[in-house]
């Protein structure tokens, strides 16, 4: 197990992590939202009780790499964490499609590696690791033109990660391996936001890269 | 793992099971609540997606087990389950404490125990399995009144596990344990409805019974 | 043009019918809902104002075959319409893949065919024209499970609308060719129900089978 | 057809063009608002998906052409559009009748021109082309007091579109000849906002005038 | 002064008189609704205090001469009043307009004068006195195709009163002389349902009918 | 009539003549809110439609007189009114009942008559009239502590009022002859805030106090 | 203290006893409403715990003793209490003022006197004891007619209260003595529903009659 | 009694004290909140009216001393009060146990005595006296770790209430000595926030330690 007793762990990202979490992030109830992070959260108290491990959501809905760097310093550096993760890159894409006709609000593949490399070197040296994880689209289609696209800034992610040394967690390679069992549309209506099994299998994901053991 | 492809589940109890699921107790969403049976049913999805379990949550707010037989039939049985859990006691418990001046909302040891065992002898026939969890009170203090009641419907529990021979899942113990490194209103404020972490810990103490492996 | 002066039409149909209309699914306002029926009937109103068509809207989101069958004689036969459409199906399909597991709501094939050949043959003898229109999934790739099983109940409609001589519009087919230049999820987030855009190219092939010209 | 491949309109005015937009005035859903603007769009994405015309409504309840003019530059020439559209008047006539006490809300006929000109004139410069739609009031009787003045301020729009050579839409005339076939109070209760049915007349008018083939 | 000390008056009718009454139509506070009834009231008590008379408000909104026989047994007669007003008509022949396409809700000319009449006949023999209010539309212009159809429903009020010998309130006129002075949208923006003015102009040509003195 | 054609007329005061106006004070509907002033301007517009009086209801739940004096040059002389009506005091008295052990929310009787004293010597010489309306408590017993208090500040308002010349209305007395006839708390739950009927008691009170003739 | 351990103690009467009680009249919480009988609960739970004392709030809002009459069975003798209060009759005087057209609803003080004897009559033979509590116009002037007729009603009680020998609350009394030193609408704005110095003083009177000591 | 005619009480603390109260802290109606303090007033008023003691409530919910200190000037010496009564310190010791991983929430021990010897210091030489609280966790066990740390923290306030002479209330005690009677959940369900019975001990020992008699 990678974490150690007391370490602090931001996790930040898009809606996917925000999962309607107070703005805190932590604290009593509902506060780590209702999706992965939560998730992480209990799992993380119920197996290992005696570890202490202090989780915070730093998500936020709508959120591309872009912002992430606006908020970066404050969300997460100045929490002076021990661990952080990222899981960021879905709007990214999304918006090539979803607003076609407004270009400025499109992060281009350039941008979004850039950007994530910019955001793990300038955190790196303060911490005891980080975990980036791969953006998504729950359509086993790989021609599927959203699909394509996610898949080339998933690459993006694991070359970041390749080069600065950090995990990484494929979380496409995980929903395309659920999906051949479960209707991709009853993991996710939009093929996005997942139900709660889709969030356990991103826990999951998280954990078992970071050494959990059940 | 002692569910087997398509099996169906059927889990019920009180609040702690209920935790605001819709009356279908299955389906999309937050349909199965916000509680340890959704937890259960996304990490059976999401780490055994071939086995295709089929989870449903008939919990109800505020029931003992005087209420949960007068709708055994319709909520349980109808359903044809392959697997039923029952986590039930706590109000049965708790009424002496809260309503102490209304006995004929308290339901007596005696009564406990024999309606259980009447709940579990008409369904064992139709059934591939049944899990008796205990009820708790997350109080480490064993002469505290209320715990000290509680540990005596958790016995009758055991006992009629035992005589049955059905799975049994001590919850108190669980709890007791994880109450040794997180002080027990954190997990619980009225150290009955527990936080994620809690449920979690009930999600995982039930898998464990059944030979889920993570 | 083949609808003529005070003709009286009765559209029916699922949520992408019903689209919020009012219970009596005519009157002033939103009456009609917002979706393709309103839409039909501003056009038809502000182009043949002369003509004054009386349009209802009898959709009902959650429909099937099965449930539609069941409302006919009040909702259709018993307003004596002039002119009625069919809208169904797109519920009969998508219960297989969002509710897995409880068949019991699944409409087959067979049935949605026989109920379908049953409502056009009790109707026809006594209005001046009927109009099926085809289910749709708005996905582009033919192989996608949900497309492939929806082509197979839209072919149903055709060869129902053939065999008994009414008017046919292929709404899958108007549908595919919008998206070979608009992306999918754009005309519908979830590939069902339609933006504007979606529901006038649904608006727009029904009069165009009816012989209107703008 | 006048409007090209990637053409930006902008349509702006008062509540007719309003019609409860959101304040980007574009984007999924019901962003252009419920009347004309929303049908230009879905008309134009349906029947020339391959035009990509991309929509934005900038339509601002209650506004005459004095707040028009004041946000004309924030609202319309910022986006720089290809294309604009202009439908105002309504409040500047009817404030005459409504706050009869209040003068200083009442703009003269003579202010109304002079503003509309300018407007017209500073924008025709960045653009590919303009469209004036008259205000109107749906009352055929042309003695009625607001309706002889809403008549003076349909000339003087006219007056503009002719002396600057852009498009211009008499919707006053559209309304009259669908008056004679539908009670006036049918299209609109207080003669100035109309259903659905009157929202498509509108939008008919300008796709007219713009070239538009169903 | 016709209304005599502790006179019970019960005044029915529509929307016109209804006005957000209360189910009694008696009692403290806006129990008489915001109209010409509570302004009747109101005057009554103000300026006649020794009088003690007792106004009760049976107007329902959307009624025409139909429903108002329906429940005038249980509304009227039942409550055993000195004194009964009615304004009845304006939705007689409102639903002629705006449903014109659905005939069952038309209250023809006929059905509406014996209905009144019969009305009338039935409540003499038991009170003191009774007062017809005629309907009216706010519009000047008589050829308008509402108003001229109102003229014909007002004439038969004024006749059904002639003939029973019962004291009769030309709204209309009343009405009509008033919009010499102010704009008729003004005093009622659908030209039915006045502003507190035309409330008061009603409440006075009753008190007026009756023999009130300021 | 001492009010002529076009005369502005602003009414001002506390809870009693606000009546929940809205902020501009003038308007369609409930703008002069739901008291006197809304009837006031409902008779002059009903029975004086020719004389175009503009009444504004400048009135302010909760004000003393020490209030009033903060705002009259926005509220009142920034209006440029012809007639000032004045309706203030209430307050000033019944804090030092309600509010016993908070002497700083107390008005003496001296502040409140120089105040009152103040504001019309300062908006005399531009209007052409001033209507003092005395304060009142709708008690019939003048040895009633509230009431001998308002007694004196009633009297200071007609001293101010002849000292000044301008005119003035007894609303105490007024109240005192309807409340022999009409039980006081019937007129006033809480003897200040009057139903419909003591409200067109002020109405007519002032009415009469500027020649005004049924 | 009259009152012994265990004694159940129900509470009855009108909207001062209510205070916004739950159904049940007992429970956690707010159950017993926020007036006298909660403070009645409290005091003696707080200075007599060991007594043990089960309170219940059987008050509603509006009764008079005739509806009280209509639900002593199910309320009152049906909840087998030791001891019984009764507060009644301020709506019984109150009815002829606030709803003095309305004769109906007027209970006489023959009615009033009687029904209350039938109570008491009806429930003495199987209680410990009966405490009555005066209806109260918290109003000195002695001649005001609503405390005139209060104090009819309230000698009444005593009548009652002495014949029957059952314990007696002179509650009028009580807020006559307090009103020497607090201003009577500071106690009570309508001088009837008490502020809570008002229901202490209530609970207070109640207890120091049953022996209570702080 | 301590308290003498006209005396300002401001009683200052945490949610204990606040409940709910208006910002004022004074005034009608609730304004004191639904705590102690409102049953301090309220005794205070209906068995000592003639002293009329001014009772402001100053809690603020979540307060810890530290928070306390930071509004001390604004909220207790401005209001130049003549006692003052302080209950302050749960949240002080929560906090180390409902947001563990948060210290920079954690008021220690020492923090908690020095600020509330300085508050005591600097408002004594202005004051007539002050009452101190201890506080307390409903708890009888003396080894649970949140009753043992609040056990230290009410001892420093004795200590400091010794120290500088002023008088000192013992809640701890008067809760244990409840809850030998009284299940201690019954009192409070978090074993902090009392019912109104608990909210009654407090108001009852505050009231003797000042030498209230009933």
């Amino acid at each position: 197990m990678k974490l150690q007793k007391g370490d602090k762990l931001v996790m930040t990202g898009d809606s996917i992590t925000d999962a309607h979490r107070i703005p805190d992030g932590e604290g009593p109830g509902d506060a780590r939202g209702r999706g992965y992070v939560n998730m992480v959260n209990a799992l993380l108290t119920s197996v290992y009780p005696q570890l202490d491990i202090h989780v915070i959501n730093m998500g936020t809905s709508g959120n591309t790499v872009r912002e992430l760097k606006g908020r970066w310093t404050r969300d997460v550096l100045d929490r002076k964490p021990d661990w952080v993760s990222i899981c960021i890159g879905i709007n990214d894409v999304w918006r090539h499609f979803d607003h076609r006709k407004q270009p400025s609000l499109h992060v281009s593949l350039e941008e979004y590696r850039s950007t994530l490399e910019e955001l793990v070197a300038s955190t790196l040296p303060s911490v005891k690791g980080m975990v980036l994880m791969t953006p998504y689209f729950i359509e086993p289609n790989r021609q599927e033109p959203m699909r394509a696209k996610m898949d080339m800034y998933a690459q993006a992610v694991k070359d970041v990660a390749a080069k600065s040394g950090v995990l990484v967690v494929d979380l496409q390679e995980k929903f395309d391996r659920m999906a051949q069992h479960v209707y991709n549309c009853e993991i996710a209506a939009d093929r996005v936001h997942p139900n709660p099994c889709g969030h356990m299998l991103i826990a999951k994901a998280f954990l078992d890269a970071v050494g959990f053991q059940w």
